[in-house]
């Protein structure tokens, strides 16, 4: 049983340095792995021996302070729910950083207004931050390639000022899910538009792909289904489908059109006969409803090539910064539409 | 539009001292805002305003260096998929550590086995840390005590040597399953166990929570029904349930138990008629399905009371660790039971 932690300072580089009979640049190389073939097999193993014994690791904090920057690539997190998709996106980038020798922290949700998270984030001294909202505006981008972050990339629908673009254009969900519904002679076309104010930044795109579908086939104008997720919310929406006389609907994604499909079902409204339905995400619950959903099926990069490009730019932060495509979306119809 | 960071060095609180007229102390001083009364507005104001022309934030790792820590809390991250419940616990944990002055980073997947976490977790020189998974060990306990962390928790199913232990005893789950399914009269039972390994940490001591209720009622044996989220593994679930003759059913948790249901159903076995069926977690989608899913709710604390007693223990890091229950659980009887 170990016990609490004494009041004792910890221990330093210097009392590695004393016990094992070496200097302090010595441990520092070592342990630090910068040794090259500096230092022999024998003097390492002391090294190690020494630091294990008094409980010692390397201060990151200090290599830092050297390098004006650290190892960590800073994941600015979002406060919205993140679906399946995304996760898996996130922890195959975390994997690919490491394996490339970076330590990726996940910042949690974004604190403030204005520059303030990129203050937030500049104080730990970041090598890259990948901004998943849009809370990064160019003055925040500024202020932390300002303070020594070689690499600022955002993740969202839009670039901002001075820093890289990785795009995920929300606008080619919903006109996919759009063109499949007039392509199959729906023309009074309705939108799920979840109440949660933290999913506003892929539902308004959604929506404004799918009006962009709607206007260039003339069908008539797009209504909105404003949705939060309970059931009552649901019987609400299903009857305004039913008052506006609605045939077609794109559900925002898989978990909101099932909401949506049980208050149709509910309300006596035969889905696809009287509404099409359409989802996204592609999860699997949509298979097990009946009928299945259709839905628009969404990939993202590997996390490898991602890692490789910020280490890239990591290398050469002044490689001017570019707009780059995430996204690839594919229409996958079932027997809701 | 802002330019690719220049090649130049980052502003130091050297350069910020030297337009603002002042010393270095004083620009410590003033950004870390540790001054108490003995700064002056107008210095303060100078003192800012230099920091803004020139970009300047304080650096986290010089603080820690002077401090031997950072205020910094790690919350070790976990390779499994994190449930609805367990994000929304952390993102209020994250928020009311913000407020009293943390920076709480998520690490992300657990890098290598042994005491490999936790050393590269105490190169960042975390206050605290707070680890979900099961993958500390004593010696890394020992090991982030002796560099300077302050206080370690973990947050799982047991208590880890030298650490505070958050317990979230998952055998009260399928004990709660179980003990409803035995009340209504069910007395061949089986429980879902996923194919993800990422989910035995809760899966197991569900199985062994079910089976001592069962034990204790002197049921038959239970039995487990693996599980993959696929649909031709629930095919092969529900044809096993047949099989077996099962009467009562624990899905592991509500999105496993729907597909349980959809096969079992596609199988013409009748829920709950033939076979009961209780999930867990309380998701929106159980009330969706018809028959609506019996489940067990969980609850855990607010991230505000954590938050508070992780910072008593940064405070006074010699506390005697103890350990402390999160998790209370409830069964909610709907149609499927």
């Amino acid at each position: 049983m170990s016990n609490p932690p004494a009041a004792a300072t910890p221990p330093t580089s210097a009392d590695v340095a004393r016990l094992a009979g070496v200097s302090r640049a010595t441990v520092s190389f070592v342990l630090n792995d910068t040794a090259g073939g500096r230092v022999g097999e024998q003097t390492r193993q002391r090294v190690r021996a020494a630091a294990a014994e008094l409980g010692y690791v390397p201060h990151a904090a200090a290599r830092s302070l050297r390098a004006g920057r650290t190892g960590v690539v800073l994941l600015g997190g979002s406060s919205a729910p993140i679906g399946p998709l995304f996760s898996e996106f996130y922890r195959e980038l975390q994997g690919a950083l490491r394996r490339r020798g970076y330590t990726s922290v996940l910042y949690g949700p974004s604190p403030g207004e204005g520059d303030e998270p990129a203050r937030a984030w500049a104080e730990l001294r970041p090598a890259a931050v990948l901004c998943l909202e849009p809370v990064l505006t160019p003055a925040g981008v500024d202020l932390l390639h300002r303070s020594g972050t070689r690499a600022v990339f955002t993740l969202g629908t839009a670039p901002v000022a001075g820093a890289h673009a990785l795009i995920m254009d929300q606008r080619e969900v919903g006109a996919a899910a759009g063109a499949h519904l007039l392509a199959t002679g729906r023309r009074r076309l309705g939108v799920v538009i979840p109440a949660d104010p933290g999913l506003d930044q892929f539902s308004a795109p959604r929506l404004a792909g799918l009006r962009a579908a709607a206007a260039s086939a003339l069908a008539g104008p797009v209504e909105t289904l404003p949705l939060d997720f309970t059931e009552a919310s649901g019987a609400a929406a299903a009857a305004r489908c039913r008052d506006l006389g609605l045939d077609g609907v794109f559900g925002y994604n898989d978990e909101y059109a099932m909401l949506l499909l049980r208050s149709l079902q509910d309300l006596g409204l035969d889905v696809p006969a009287r509404v099409a339905l359409v989802g996204a995400d592609d999860l699997l619950l949509g298979r097990l409803l009946r009928p299945r959903l259709s839905t628009v099926h969404m990939t993202l990069p590997g996390g490898e090539s991602l890692a490789t490009l910020i280490d890239e730019i990591i290398a050469d932060p002044t490689t001017t910064p570019a707009t780059r495509n995430l996204l690839t979306v594919r229409l996958i119809p079932r027997d809701s539409s």
